[in-house]
């Protein structure tokens, strides 16, 4: 059976320590690195064309290479894409690639290359995003240490929500929002770039494959364990009546719902209050503690300060088997 | 209709010039500049898993890209890697990597990062690759000059002939050299860094689709025409003997055959005989003069200095309709 991580961890092992982040360095001068990063996207497995309008494809798979990108603390500054078209989808090529010219304006990315090709069956789409970052400012997985804080950036579960949604073919279901969380997923350029500047921040990735899962890339990244307190994972009455609405269990869909593109970063304890405070006051929005970084290996969970066992259903892309 | 070159007009319009070569350049110092390039391969329609094994793929993915960077004069650096695969071919796609960690090795390139997923059937691999070159040494296709020699370096129509003879299951009737040149190209790494470093030279392309098709793309680039002598494009009685099994007119599988990752460029006509000679006693193989640019726009023939009318159907991929 296919199975990624082995994959990834045969490429690690070959790669003189460049693959195993969001994206890779590459110097450029003293005071500043390129930070690139390349993410595919299949119909079928990461979108269906049935759900997705071009321009929300266009958006979807610009912002999900930007959040890798931002997830390292970089600015984004170029993309290349490369783009299979079945015959049968030339004009939804054509106006997906009208739409991406637009999303990287209004993310001030310039489109710098790129190839377009055929596709036998399927429309198939490769990003390459290329961004700048002091060498200091460059947030690794690795980085995370003992006693730090786990927070993240961002609502988490909500594009799973939106995605059931569409899957199950009652979008009725989903609040607009919720929709909109899974069609049209905004990086968290500017909160990526801000955390990036702060020292205290130990470490960053984005989530993209839900909180769980995630967090222990960062943790096995680090050789640290993380604990996640279930208390602090927030969801207000609209989240529960939606997971109740879809038989959806609301914690299982925090821990595990992908494709949110929050941010998941470590900070050092005794900087928290500071740096949370800062964070609210310029973005508005908390900077969420959830747990906090420990001896050990794996992620676990508590609550009410008690170790409880959880058993989760990791996220998968519909087209996957988990 | 699908129309690349509409989509890639598209592009070129919006990128700020950006788009319209075989890689893209990034800044890095004053003395060098990183040139990005990116291809996808789609299942049946850049290759098939029936006659490419795992490693012939993964070298040609490798060198189809790496062939752009040397087009433009640029020592290839790093790569970056997205591959989706079916879930039945889990092996092929594993050996696949483990080859490209060996193709890259050998060329050494580092795999600094990229992406693997699942594909609902059919096997996509997209490759970004970077190079270095001094911005002098950067060859673009815009530089082709009034009264320049068209030259190539390396052997036209070769790969075509092998994929025909595949095509056709008649694999029989190709001599080894052109199974290879189909299987297993060779990008000219440096020989493309050596006319990089040459002021004599003035444009270069990858031979990619077909010498009469990139070409024209080059002439229309430069705001030129090309001429091409076809009493200048030299074959021997193998090519011919394999033509004539095959079926195919062999002028034509040499102006139209795609996927030989030659190089073609314009040469100062002054400097042409030294060029061919340092060229000559470098490579030990010809830098071959076989036309030559002049006002106008387009590519046509002469032969014995007279104008002569040519049908040719160019070159397209096997998932395509031309």
């Amino acid at each position: 059976m296919l199975n990624e991580s082995d994959l990834v961890q045969l490429l690690q092992k070959e790669s003189d320590g460049f693959i195993g982040d969001d994206a890779a360095i590459l110097p450029l001068t003293h005071s500043e690195h390129y930070v690139v990063t390349k993410d595919l996207l299949i119909e079928d497995i990461h979108f269906r064309t049935q759900y997705y309008t071009e321009s929300d494809l266009a958006n979807k798979a610009l912002h999900v290479n930007l959040s890798d990108l931002c997830a390292m603390g970089a600015a984004p500054k170029f993309i290349l894409c490369g783009i299979a078209i079945p015959e049968a989808q030339a004009d939804y090529g054509r106006c997906f690639l009208a739409s991406l010219l637009e999303a990287c304006k209004a993310t001030k990315v310039l489109l710098i290359g790129g190839d377009t090709t055929r596709s036998t069956d399927k429309l198939t789409i490769s990003i390459t995003a290329i961004g700048t970052a002091k060498p200091e400012h460059i947030k690794y997985r690795t980085g995370a240490q003992h006693s730090n804080f786990i927070c993240t950036v961002g609502n988490l579960g909500h594009a799973h929500l939106g995605l059931v949604a569409h899957e199950r073919n009652r979008i009725e279901l989903a609040p607009p929002a919720y929709k909109q969380a899974c069609l049209r997923p905004q990086a968290k350029l500017q909160e990526g770039i801000w955390l990036g500047g702060q020292l205290a921040v130990t470490s960053m990735i984005d989530l993209s494959d839900g909180l769980f899962l995630d967090l222990k890339r960062l943790c096995q990244a680090s050789n640290v364990s993380g604990v996640i307190d279930i208390n602090q994972l927030t969801s207000d009455g609209l989240f529960l009546k939606t997971c109740t609405d879809l038989k959806l269990d609301p914690l299982n869909t925090i821990l595990t719902g992908g494709e949110d593109y929050a941010l998941l970063c470590t900070v050092k304890m005794n900087d928290y209050p500071r740096l949370a405070h800062d964070f609210f006051n310029i973005f508005g929005y908390p900077l969420q503690h959830i747990g906090h970084i420990t001896a050990g290996s794996g992620a676990y969970f508590t609550e009410k300060g008690q170790k409880k066992e959880l058993s989760l259903t990791p996220f998968t892309h519909f087209g996957e088997k988990g």
